[in-house]
Formats: C-alpha cells, structure tokens, sequence
C-alpha cells in the first residue's frame, strides 16, 4: 500500500476538461458546466499528444450549447466544450511533430488532447507572441478581415460602424477600415473600452453604447450616414444603426452576441417588414457569413496581417485569464461585456 | 362664333393626363389619382412630341405614390403619376428621331408628352411586339435576368422560388432558373394563374398562396429546401419560405407588394430577431436591388432575352387594359393580384 503515492507521482498529469453538464435557457450559469479528471490519454501511430497551454473564449461557443440548428453541430451533453486552442507537443507518433513544438489546435476546454494532425497548425514563437494566434492573427482576426473586404468592402471616405469595439473581431475591423480609407467608428462598453478603442486602436470616434443618448451620439458620429454596419452584436445597437444606413450600405453579420441568451418570441411590434423595407428601398446587402467559406484568403490574411502588425497599423489586447477551472466564469462573463480584450485561458 | 368650331376641329387632340391627387393611406383609392386635360405642348428645338400608345402599370408605382423617402423621388401631388410608356413620335425638331418612330419612353400617365431624347430608345416592331418593350424585354424581364442571375446565382439542380409567378416579374425569374438548369417552383392567386405558370411558363410546382395548407403545400414542393428565393411580395409568402431556405441561401428583394399599402406598426411578436440569427446560423445573403444598378447587363439582356423568346425557352403573356381614363382601377387591382400577365394600358 505504501508503494500507491510513490507510484502516483511518477504518473503523467491527469486530464482535466470540463464539460456541457445541461444546456442553458437564457444566460449560461456555472451548473451548465462540470469538471472532470481523466487519464491522460496514450498517442496511437499517427498520433500527437498535445499539453494545452491556452484555451480561447469566443461568443460563438454559447450557439454551440444550444442544440438548436446552426452552421455547426453542438456540442452534446457530456462532451468536452469545443475551443481553439494553442498547445505543446508532449509526445509524438506522428512523422510530422516532434516533442516541444507548438501548435494551433481546436482541443477545446481541456489540458491534454490527442490529435492525428489534421487541423494543427505549426506556431514559431520567434515571429508572434503564440496568443496572437487565438485572436489578431487567428479566428477573430480572419473574421474580420474576411467578412470586412469580402462583403463590407469599405471604400475611401466611407464610414464604417462596429460593436464591440475593444473586442478582437471588432478592433481589427476598424484597424483594417482605417487602413483602407475609411472612417471608422466603435462601439463599446464603458469609458475604459471607448477609450482603448479611441487611442490604442485609433478609430475616429467611439460611442459608449450604455450612455442614456447612445442613439444620438452615434447619430452625430456618423454626420454622412453608415456604409457599413459589421454586425457582432445585434439588439439595441443594430436598432441605432438601422436608420442611419446609406443607400447600397453592406452589413456582414458575423455574429449577435446581445441576443444569444435570448429565448423568444419577441415582443412586438414586428420589425421585420420595416427591415425588409429598407432592404428594398436602399438596395442593403446583409449577408450571414462564418470565417470558414472564405478559408481561400487565410495565405493573404496572415501576410497581410503580420504585415500591419509589425508596421503597428493593427494592434491588440488581450486579457488574460489563469486557470481552466475559471473558464466558465470568464465566459459567461464574456457574453456580458466583461472582458477587456481578447478572452484566453492560460492552462499550462 | 362660327368660327370656332371649325377652328377646333383642326386642334390637335388635348393632351389627357392622370395626376396624383392626394397620397393614399393603406391602398390607394381613385381619389387619389385626378384626369386633367391640356394642351398638347408643342417640341421646341431638340426636342420631339411623342403621342402615348401603351402605358406600362408596375407595382412600385404605389412607392411614387408615397412621401416616403426610397431609392427615387416621390411624384409630386398634382404632378403627372410616372410610368414607361410606348411612343409613336408625332413631331420632330430632334436630328435623331422623325415622325412615326416608334420609341420607348418613361413619359407618364398622359396621351401626349415631349422628350429632349434622354430615356429614349427606339424600338422595331419587326423584331418584337413592341409591348414586349414594356415586359419581357422591359423593365420587368431585366429585373428578372440581373436579380436572378447576379444575385440569385441559381446553380443547376437548386431549387428557386419566387411569388407572383405569373407576372411579368416572377414569370421570366422562374424560366430562366429552368434554362440554368434550376428547379422553378411558382406560387400565385388563383388556379387560372397557377395553371398559367405550370402549363405555359413550365414551372416544376406551382403553389396557389390562397390554400389554407399553402405553407404545407410549398413545404412538399421544396424537398431539398431552398436555395434562391426571388422576394418580390413580402407578407406571408416570405413566411413560408423563410423556415426552408437552405445554408448559403441568396435571397434578390426586388418588390414587397404585400406590404406597400401597410401603415404600421406592425403587430408583434418581433420577427426580427429571428431573421438575423438564420442570417448568421444559415450564411444567408439579403439583397434589395433595384435594376438601374446593373445598367452594364443591358447589352447581355437584350441578347439573351431575346434569344430565348425566339427559341420559345421564355414565354409571356400581357393583359391589356384599354384607355387612359381606366388606368387607376387597373393600378389598384394590380396591387390585389387583379391582373393575369403583364399589366398593360393601350391609349392612343
């Protein structure tokens, strides 16, 4: 019997995850998720075994609790939550990594993981802090850029609206709308926020969307009209925007953070003919879009982005929070608004 | 005294006009429209007196009717009611034009008009009846051909359906799906009308929107969902189809005849909310278009058009209406799906 602790210590790590314990209805709460220990998974031929070292938080995982349809599957009750991660080579059998590389991954919200290589991506530390690559050079940053050129395509002189502003996605759309000539004006929460957005990230004005005339002022920060509306939120901005939309206005709608935890019905009155309306009376576009479909620009992307990085044309922040057992604190705290950045997880 | 007879008999015909006598609230009645009569103006230099043959009765019209602000400029109470016209011209003081060409002009409700030549183009009867100037080979039919085929982007084996599938509109969005290889599903009023569609048109299915199991009906005839849905009525046809659109479904709104004689608010639940999370969890893509935009495919359009009703691959039909003076009833019973084809007034 004495012989167990001895042993115990020379064990590998064991492998903590936490799971979808229950789908939540309306806000996400702690009792949606449960943590859990298992062994540390053995590689098979072909295989890596990954140590994760940091896990992103991103809005889009509370569509992925729900099981209602969506561009993808949801997680089931008992998986590990899905994420992007960034993790360490711990062991290898597979011809391709060795022990100590590191490497993008979607392992989700764990310690370790195996992984046959497909959807791994190889990180030189050397080039980029290894982070960026779960925000401005990773997911966010490609919606951005993707959904940005592809459908908004801002033009000089036009002007470019934006929630979420101090967020990853939105912080690079305005970045990359300056870089292309056009006025870029932020929304966030908060003087903190608005005034990250206003200096480090350098739009042209940013309006506190929790100030008691938040439709006036953007009103007053958009004097020539919205080209466009690079939708992340929805709800009362989207309400402040819609009217001030310009004829051929663009609006890539990359997500709707405000009405996740919606339930539904709505109550009126029904907006939706009024929408349509202007739909056809100013020519919108509004296009649904996931980074995905555009996966064709990902060798531009990270050319172009490491580019405006390097010249400080685009920068970031990230916050940064330790511990997998406070993710789901730090997330359900992220569909509120209370992250001051890009969301990570430092695990290892 | 004696003279005067005479002397008017050797007048020329008084120009007939109908003007915009007051904005209607909800469906425009005929008291909002006034016959007025005037002179027949003589050309100055430059320009050309054209006399009115066929006056084409499209539904934005009912949008001129409004203040509301659009993509174009409201008619003016007392100003002439806007429409495309066919012209014979009567005089000419325009080195480009001489009596008796026949033209395609945007003269207005009226008999008689002048034109500095701007707007004209015109037509060879030999080549085409020249009401097809007013349809097909018109405004409607280039509506069709740029929405669909930018826009709408039908691929072979994709199912797209429009509504008001036996006018001009609707017909020729359905047959040009069919030449690209798309599966064509109509819906209209009526069972002559369906027929219309199915039999003349040869739509795939074609669904009667007065079923009480209409949504049903559509449902069946869409077994693959859909992929492009041509949006020219609103209301709920949009309701139908909107539950069966597939990922990545385009959706050219060119018209919202349900919805242009409502007054709102509209009575919730607010179906707003709903419309965006299926824009982002279904990627689909909004467009309001009006035809002016796609100017550049008028060479093309000719072309192909008229190619296809040559080889018989696109076929129309007209109803025609006779004198000016009957073209507010006709007006309004188009807004209630009164007409069967094209709505056409012939006035000289």
């Amino acid at each position: 019997m004495q012989a167990y602790p001895l042993q115990e210590s020379t064990l590998p790590d064991r492998n903590l995850r936490i799971v979808l314990a229950s789908r939540p209805v309306g806000p996400p709460s702690p009792d949606n998720f449960r943590i859990e220990q298992a062994p540390v998974p053995s590689p098979g031929e072909g295989q890596v075994l990954l140590k994760i070292l940091y896990l992103s938080l991103d809005p889009y995982m509370r569509g992925r609790m729900s099981a209602a349809k969506s561009y993808a599957a949801p997680v089931e009750i008992g998986q590990v939550m899905e994420g992007g991660t960034v993790a360490e080579v711990l062991e290898s059998r597979h011809p391709g990594y060795s022990p100590g590389d590191l490497v993008l991954s979607h392992s989700g919200w764990q310690t370790h993981a195996l992984s046959d290589g497909a959807g791994l991506r190889k990180l030189d530390p050397a080039q980029a802090p290894v982070t960026t690559a779960l925000g401005v050079l990773g997911m966010p940053g490609f919606t951005a850029y993707a959904g940005l050129l592809t459908i908004g395509q801002p033009k000089p002189g036009e002007t470019v609206v934006v929630a979420a502003a101090s967020g990853p996605v939105g912080a690079t759309v305005g970045q990359i709308a300056k870089i292309k000539g056009a006025r870029a004006v932020g929304i966030a929460g908060g003087p903190e926020k608005c005034a990250l957005v206003r200096d480090a990230f350098g739009f042209d004005a940013v309006i506190d969307h929790r100030s008691p005339t938040f439709a006036e002022e953007l009103r007053a920060a958009c004097p020539d009209g919205i080209d466009v509306y690079f939708e992340n939120v929805g709800g009362k901005v989207w309400e402040a925007v819609f009217p001030l939309l310009n004829p051929f206005a663009r609006i890539p709608v990359c997500g709707l953070i405000a009405q996740y935890n919606a339930t539904g019905p709505f109550e009126g009155p029904d907006r939706l003919p009024v929408l349509m309306r202007d739909v056809l009376t100013k020519s919108l576009t509004i296009r649904g879009f996931i980074q995905r479909e555009f996966q064709a620009q990902r060798p531009a992307f990270y050319r172009e982005m490491a580019q405006w990085i390097a010249e400080g044309r685009v920068r970031y922040k990230e916050d940064i929070v330790l511990g997998l057992e406070n993710a789901p604190e730090a997330f359900i705290g992220l569909l509120e608004g209370r992250n001051f950045g890009k969301l990570i997880v430092q695990i290892a």
